[in-house]
């Protein structure tokens, strides 16, 4: 196995860009069904089955794959899309100075641009809609779809083993999902599968309620900090860790070749919030933003290959105003400065108004909708405020705009939220949007902990993800405070791995407690490695073992450092396990009853009987595993 | 200030003891009331009132304080107890080889005896009972009750500013905390203040659903690593981040000497697991426990001054067989050295069988029971199974016992539970244990997170917490891998805090809700250093900001480096703040109602309002924040 940290370093420019290849420790690349469907596999020791769980890292965890940072990922979906007959190729848009930040024509001093990025785009053929929830509606299973059903199965070969037990507050979880199950979801409108007809390198995955809860990692550079080796460095490093999908949150300068590199090496579908590259155009002034500069960006970005656009065409006019009474104002940057805009301007935002016109775009190119809440509260005395619900109930509104023209929706959602409030953010949003997909940043459940904000959302992330949010925005330890790094975004994606993972558990996921209790059953039985290989950080699980007992064999021994050699709970409870199996269970409660509710004499004989137990016990040479030939000598007492 | 990390070394035996000292950053220590209870202030700039907290941490943050880890903390309660006329002075029980693990007399190889534990312990006159919970039900009302009524009213004085709002599930959170309402809740039973009469160093605290929720860290060496230095220093560390109680969970060698360090110098609550010394004594074989030993150890730890015992007398013989049908048995150590017991010997264990006679010594002390979970389930698998609920019902007998005695006991909880599971814990407790305060470790809500388990636990803390669990028992990152070094108790007990703070913001305690508020409104206006050093952890939050932005003038600067200078959604909110409060917000409101539903000359009006005060807001230099002389100029359109 490699190193999982070998780099695999590129040098195309002379400036590296590195990426982390290798397998996850412990772990084999599997490929499954006839579409061929990445999955994990961790072999256990012990005579175990393997785990099969989900796996985003894509080829780059693929020994057997050949990475190319500058050629991109292969085009999986290409043929798919071409075979449905309903898409033309184009010339596209020039690349213009402004969408990398008023560089000049050379880009000096900017990111090279991506080397292969000559090709031509695809969009829909003239007035043609081809988005998935089109598909769906017309009875269509796709490739893509079909994908989404094997990617989700994980696990549920074991269902039989299972009794479901869950709380899914009115999800419907199939025990099977079928791709008649994922086309039913997306025409509904309670799933959505991202898939930018010119991002083919992208492999499917569905956002919904009745899917296992997804994830979301933020990267991007900024006007301060960051450069484009890093961010693809961090898209395949967060995807590694399990990110199901990864917005570029670049600002500032090489915005447009940034995002293309990123695009192309991409195997999750990538998110964008179109509103900051356009305020780049305009030199960062909001009023300055016009429909017509917003409108080439969103054309811009469609032919790089954007899956989603986070777009706060929520935040009208009236509803600024309402923001004034609160303690942090407005604090998504997209609602701000369309907040800014329409005040300036004294009009309502052009996002609003020109609604139906981008979902002409959307429609096109088969971006999905993540329609901005720019109104979400900062704080928790923010929480639950006018100006959130006034916001989410246009965002309903504008989901029924979309889904009229067949076009996928989700809905983002807060924020910072006391615990008790968190479960009418998503009642509401379930009756506000008809069911579309909620996408959710934390909710952070306090204030007071800058530093552990990965913690504090992830505590409201949990609980929202179990009341249904489909898809959860990370938090990484330095939200609120700068910029995360790589390891804080590796932080950031695990926190989220387990805290979408106990709200598949809590929901009564069939595929979600066959990790947990492979996890346990290792534990139990001391096979430290395969604790290790089946957690969702095995090297940091290793690490922190091997801090306090380090040599090898400590891997294998039959107690760990918490308690010592003598003093293991887990082996003591073996050792009764073991023994108490080979008795009649029975005759313990049996002798109980007649100790409390029996007369004297029938006690007496009891106590005797137990006596003869101990007595035997001891014969044996007290020891608890015992031969299954000694076993009869040590049978019940009476 | 002095560094938050000068240490405060003393080398008593050539062995350093080190322990930090100083205010926590951006804090001064007050002491409040008659009593002079310590309290923590935090300054703030822009003329924002000082922002009161809770302290746990002792003189150690006291700059006044003269701090000798040789003599111990002085004897804050002696003058009360001695006051109270019920107590006698008397010889101690002599310090034996086995209480240090088979050591000779002079100890060599061990810790060195503390010097200052020469004084002779109290206990009640004979027959007598010193309870809190004594006095509670005879009317009255102890300076420990009036300390921790003191202590609990943080924040309360700015009530008057807040509508009271939160789920309390039941339980009665009083607007002010009166002495009264102290003695009232711990003769109910439903708050427990642990006071051994042998540690008169402890500053006084509550543990009880309508108090402040507590957390408690568990430190401790073991066989395998760790001294008594680490361990004293650990005590003072862990308090310094807000731990409420720590338990000294020690194994191997030392303990009474490694006890008698950190209870001399304990400001908090300590409590222990008197099974795993005695289990030492006799040489690790579990079957070798007898009662005569067991009783000794108690006597011993009530001698040193212990606050609470974790006891786990709901272990009994019936019980046992129920956990061998379990994924991982029995986790519980002290559980599973009871499981043991019971079954090689065949009788029902003598901790349960000499209950009241354990309450006796309880009450000759004023020790708290702390009724162990020695059946609380090690996996998700084993949730809220029968064993644990057999065993929880026992507890609940065993409170009754307890209660008849007056003496105090509070309820260990869980363990690993899936959040739909969650919920069923605290409403059994509650009714199985007549509201007797509930002690939880986590819960773990996934067990596939191994490195990661004070995050998968805190989620499960949070929500119990709210629920109604009086005191978080902390997870630190090491769980199931090692022993937690000085920086994973750090990021437990900070973890912790935050938990717990989440859960008293839910439950509408009114002394919480004034940080989050204080710190968001400093955000919110760019007070870098108020935000830094309202948070839990100032140190980390400064560090992880000066990563991204370190000059001094980005402390200060209106802008942060997640957005850059031109980007920040803060800085544009308050500008669109200061404009909108300028305006009269309804006229908004009104021009929208005229957009959507007036006919189009009416609109064309409202239209043209808007296009002069467009054009008023340019003519004014497109400034936002405008002098109040000129603030007419731009008044409402219509």
């Amino acid at each position: 196995m490699a190193d999982i940290n070998s780099p695999h370093e590129i040098s195309p420019t002379g400036e590296p860009v590195t990426v982390t290849t290798g397998p996850i420790r412990g772990s084999r690349k599997v490929h499954v069904g006839k579409l061929g469907v990445a999955m994990r596999e961790i072999d256990l020791a012990g005579g175990e089955a393997p785990v099969r769980v989900y796996d985003t890292s894509g080829p780059y965890t693929d020994p057997a794959a050949s990475i190319d940072i500058q050629a991109g990922l292969p085009a999986l979906r290409r043929d798919w899309q071409l075979a449905r007959g309903d898409v033309e190729e184009y010339a596209p848009r020039e690349v213009k100075p402004e969408d990398n930040g008023q560089l000049g024509p050379d880009r000096s001093g900017g990111v090279p641009p991506f080397p292969a990025a000559l090709r031509r785009p695809l969009r829909a053929k003239s007035g043609g809609n081809i988005s998935q929830m089109h598909y769906a509606r017309r009875g269509i299973i796709t490739p893509e779809m079909e994908y989404v059903a094997e990617r989700e199965n994980l696990g549920r070969a074991r269902l039989a083993e299972y009794v479901r037990d869950g709380q899914d507050w009115g999800a419907q979880i199939p025990d099977y999902v079928t791709p008649e199950f994922v086309r039913d979801e997306v025409a509904r409108g309670r799933a959505i599968i991202p898939s930018n007809v010119n991002h083919p390198e992208c492999e499917p995955m569905a956002i919904g309620r009745n899917f296992l809860v997804k994830i979301n990692a933020n990267i991007g550079n900024s006007a301060v900090a960051s450069d484009v080796a890093n961010e693809v460095d961090k898209m395949v490093w967060s995807i590694r860790w399990g990110a199901d999908t990864v917005m570029d949150l670049s600002t500032g300068r090489n915005i447009h070749d940034t995002r293309e590199w990123i695009i192309r090496n991409s195997p999750v579908p990538i998110g964008t919030v179109p509103i900051y590259q356009a305020l780049e155009k305009v030199g960062g002034v909001a009023e300055d933003l016009t429909w017509e500069i917003y409108r080439d960006t969103l054309i811009e970005q469609a032919e790089q290959g954007v899956d989603y656009f986070t777009i706060h065409a929520g935040v009208r006019l009236p509803y600024v105003p309402m923001a004034a009474k609160r303690m942090t104002g407005i604090v998504s940057r997209g609602g701000s400065i369309m907040a800014k805009w329409c005040l300036s301007h004294h009009k309502e935002s052009f996002l609003y108004e020109r609604f139906d016109e981008i979902t002409e775009i959307c429609k096109a190119y088969d971006i999905a909708y993540s329609l901005g809440d720019g109104l979400r509260p900062g704080s928790i005395y923010d929480a639950n405020d006018e100006a959130q619900f006034a916001e989410l109930y246009t965002l309903g509104e504008l989901t029924k705009r979309a889904w009229a023209q067949d076009v996928q929706v989700m809905i983002e959602g807060p924020g910072h939220v006391p615990m008790h409030k968190i479960k009418e953010n998503m009642t509401k949003q379930l009756e506000a949007c008809g069911e579309a997909p909620f996408y959710t940043l934390g909710p952070l459940v306090t204030d007071i902990a800058p530093g552990y904000d990965h913690i504090t959302s992830g505590i409201g992330a949990a609980q929202i993800g179990w009341y249904g949010t489909a898809m959860l925005c990370y938090v990484t330890p330095k939200e609120h405070l700068g910029l995360p790094d790589r390891d804080d975004v590796k932080v950031g994606v695990v926190t989220y791995k387990l805290a979408a993972h106990a709200a598949d558990l809590a929901k009564g996921h069939p595929a979600a407690q066959v990790r947990d209790d492979a996890l346990s059953k290792a534990r139990f039985e001391f096979r430290w490695r395969d604790q290790f290989n089946l957690s969702l950080d095995p090297d940091t699980a290793e690490q922190y073992h091997d801090q306090t007992l380090p040599a090898e064999g400590a891997k294998t021994a039959h107690f760990c450092s918490m308690c010592g050699p003598k003093f293991c709970s887990m082996k003591i409870s073996q050792e009764v396990r073991d023994f108490a199996a080979r008795q009649n269970s029975d005759s313990y409660l049996a002798a109980e009853n007649i100790r409390s509710e029996t007369p004297p004499e029938a006690r007496a004989n009891a106590e005797e009987g137990m006596e003869e137990m101990s007595r035997r016990y001891k014969e044996k040479g007290e020891r608890l595993y015992l031969p299954e030939d000694e076993v009869d000598g040590v049978g019940p007492a009476t």
